[in-house]
């Protein structure tokens, strides 16, 4: 079966679709960012760690909801207690007392915090998080590393596409591990640095995955109090697959901010930013607020997915089967004879190909596993959700066996 | 029973929350908005147009989840579809189907636009308008109104809190009404007018709301073309209650962008930014992304919304009761002597009164109707849903007929 009648109905679907939408699809779904053509873009069903696309195609999948998936698409223990909330309203004019419960719990797991704030997006916490840090030290400029994701606000410096110039005059970025370079980016703009943000390890598009320097972090903090700027852990991609306390414990950091989201509900959206005890003044001098903020349904999906998480085995469950993906994906690509390489922490693996910077391979094997019914981002990492099972693991390895041979053979 | 007692367990989360939370209760929600201590702090459940607080206590509700229940809190037309596509998944790793059908039925219902977008936050759709203008046309600057709330973004002039002051240097502001202001606002900054914002009438918080002049969007509109500088319909508070085809038609504006959410579908999160032709390849040229911006139930959810705001009778329905309500508080305050007066579109009504610009009357009104089972807003307009009924909208008059003589005797 060739390419357009598999995805007959995602193309008919996408062409009526990019007469009344930019792009068709816009942002990181844009087919663009797949192999287009070669993968579905319109998914009609999920469940567990199975996906069904909208030419009823069936698929493993590996990138659940670009990391929201944690416990499982549609797990009964979180979608069970958040239909009971829902039943009894979810937006509301005041919040919910599930608001305070949550708050205490999370303040209670994510270590070195004292204050929790809730939002919607992932962008809302990183930007509450970069204003606060510069109304808290009267300083203007974020620091980040180059090709790290932090929103896809304006002010990130990251996002490579269409904005004014003026509008990421407030980012510099060092190149991620290059320890002295970030000294010296601190020691040319002292007196001017709000804050430094960091993802617990380093995860650009498009490259392979790299863990932080085992000084990176110390020479962070100290680089940090010596400004007097505030270190931002950007958790949001991490969130509960690196450690149950928060990312930083695994890495030994000790941040002032966290931004949180995805993997916090299981898909419900939510995002949160964390405070260490100084820099709840300023937080409270904040004027913080969206309509959807305090709904209560994705703030009872959060504390459902943290008992989920628990019960199902946690971050060393999500470790094991990491391991045993990557193991078998290496190993199916050496007997074709590519150098396939999974980078990054276990539950949030990515391949590349060290033959191939250039993602060729990627696109290609990506396409030949989508067309054999596993769902592996070429260009985005991917994420081992707690409802994989060593079953599942198993044949995605037995699918890549296949398609590296095909590959190899010159028939993918 | 003094309110001490009747808001117990309102004020004993409030006093947990205080611990974890910056302000216990942030943004629009916090207590302080309200009067502290009349007013619950927390709400347990929600059926129609009716709420039960954290104590127990029941209201009639006129702030609909800050407008965002139009067709009723728990409406099973709109959450039976939502429940149904929960249960097949809401976050996917790539839109679901209905993405392009809610697409086509917007930019169909919304006269002059041809595109759309969807996002979580109000603000998501005027930051992404303002960035559009700004890139569609070179220039810098944004007009609003003083007063105006467009979204609690830095970039928003209209909110008053922290933020460092270079934040909000894009934004010029003019007194809503004021033609000649408007005039003398573009012509001393030609060339540098991206796009002006309008709510399609004037709800300052803490004010009466204000319809446009006559004259107001046929001056917009010459001033936004000889300038080059978009028209940005902001229209998520209105959002559906004040026109089926978009709140410009009933005052004749014609935008080329529009921002809607709230009711959009009736409390699950999502936004939208619709444009006019001119803008599509500028829409087309922006990254646009977010977690959860394709998630599939809220879209479901608006369809539905739409369906049942037809069925229940739509905006002169909702007028009608406006006016009801109108009518009988007005004349239960004359009863007492006071000038009570609701201003604004009948659905979206405001109560001040004529002897007290400062409120303090609104306070004592708010806290009186509180204490009898009615929430009312003292400083932010109020919302009629299509759950409200000619039933409710006596009980209402009954209970501020009471209040306002009460207040009169001073045992208010």
């Amino acid at each position: 079966m060739n390419g357009v009648e598999r995805y007959e109905r995602s193309r008919s679907l996408f062409e009526r679709a990019a007469k009344v939408i930019p792009g068709g699809i816009y942002g990181s779904k844009a087919p663009g960012f797949l192999v287009p053509g070669a993968y579905p873009y319109y998914i009609e069903s999920t469940k567990g760690c199975r996906m069904r696309d909208a030419d009823g195609n069936e698929y493993i999948d590996y990138l659940c909801g670009y990391g929201s998936q944690i416990v499982g698409y549609g797990n009964e223990r979180v979608d069970g207690p958040a239909l009971e909330r829902a039943s009894r309203g979810d937006l509301l004019d005041q919040p919910a007392p599930v608001m305070v419960d949550l708050a205490e719990r999370l303040v209670a797991s994510v270590e070195g915090s004292s204050w929790a704030v809730f939002m919607k997006n992932g962008t809302d916490s990183t930007t509450l998080a970069y204003s606060l840090a510069r109304v808290r030290t009267e300083k203007p400029m974020a620091i980040m590393a180059a090709g790290a994701y932090h929103g896809a606000a304006n002010w990130c410096g990251a996002n490579p596409f269409a904005a004014l110039a003026s509008d990421r005059e407030g980012v510099l970025s060092f190149r991620y591990n290059d320890l002295g370079g970030l000294e010296r980016l601190f020691a040319e703009n002292r007196g001017r640095i709000a804050c430094l943000f960091l993802t617990p390890y380093h995860h650009p598009t498009f490259k392979p995955q790299e863990l932080p320097d085992p000084a990176l972090y110390e020479t962070a903090r100290r680089l940090c109090d010596a400004e007097g700027a505030l270190l931002v852990m950007d958790d949001i991609r991490g969130n509960f697959r690196l450690h149950s306390r928060g990312s930083h414990v695994r890495f030994g950091a000790k941040p002032d901010l966290w931004c949180m989201g995805k993997a916090l509900a299981n898909g419900y959206p939510i995002s949160a930013l964390l405070g260490a005890e100084g820099t709840r003044a300023t937080a409270n001098s904040f004027f913080i607020t969206g309509t959807y903020w305090m709904s209560a349904v994705p703030m009872v999906a959060a504390m459902a997915t943290m008992d989920e998480m628990e019960r199902l085995g946690g971050v060393p469950r999500l470790e094991s089967l990491g391991l045993l993906l990557k193991e078998g994906l290496e190993s199916a690509g050496r007997e074709s004879g590519f150098g396939a390489r999974i980078s990054g922490p276990p539950a949030i693996p990515f391949l590349t190909f060290d033959e191939d910077p250039d993602l060729y391979l990627n696109q290609r094997f990506g396409a030949a596993m989508a067309r054999r019914g596993v769902f592996l981002h070429p260009h985005h990492n991917w994420f081992i959700s707690l409802a994989h099972g060593e079953d599942d693991i198993a044949e995605t390895v037995s699918r890549a066996r296949e398609a590296f041979a095909a590959m190899r053979a010159g028939r993918e």
